[in-house]
């Protein structure tokens, strides 16, 4: 699949900006940010990337695919733990180069490969350590 | 200011997912993602990029700065406008290759150049139409 899902993006800014197109901007990996927050309580859960591919399966499926960049696949986020992210809302900021998430995360509702709900389970000090709250 | 200021990302991934040093993953173009929220309510407000240079100035001054990838500069946001970002909270998530920053917004409180509150104004529909929050 191309990125002929998806119009191209606007070269006028205000379209851009303000249009009703959706007209995500890949990067020159073929790559957009995906951020993914809970739907229940906005907790942010994971940062990941997503090729034209796993954009339009997410769309069409309201599950979440993402490009894996390690294992340069598909990823179907939860496929073998069960934890898969249901699509509550997905919404697109002002340049059209990042997408936001809303998600319920099935199964035992863990979004972290290691077993944290959240990946963002490390609170950095100006000292140049982390804290880990988990 | 290169990225020494930083701890190299050890090579033992348990040491990265679990250890207490912070040893931010910066990419081939000397990025890392910065994903803001509102300290106040979670609302996801921008999604940016920090170099060494402005994660080290953001952990220093308590204000984010970013990299601008479009002006190809550092990027002290809200330099001009007022809404600066003074952060409450960094987080790194398990393989240290995304920043989260709490914040709250200066000035008028809105955090995107459109002069909404957040960049993510727009949900998108899976007709490929988006649709303005405003």
């Amino acid at each position: 699949m191309s990125n002929q899902r998806f119009a191209a993006p606007p070269a006028d800014k205000q379209q851009l900006e303000v249009g009703t197109v959706f007209a995500p901007r890949f990067d020159g990996n073929g790559l957009i940010t995906a951020i993914v927050t809970s739907v229940d309580d906005g907790e942010l859960l994971m940062v990941a990337h997503m090729n034209a591919e796993a954009l339009g399966l997410s769309l069409d499926t309201g599950i979440a695919h993402f490009w894996s960049r390690s294992r340069k696949s598909l990823w179907k986020k939860g496929e073998t733990s069960g934890n898969m992210l249901r699509i509550a809302e997905i919404r697109t900021d002002c340049d059209q180069d990042a997408i936001w998430l809303k998600v319920s995360v099935e199964g035992d509702g863990t979004a972290c490969h290691t077993g944290q709900r959240s990946c963002f389970y490390r609170v950095v000090n100006s000292d140049g350590k982390t804290l880990n709250l988990g």
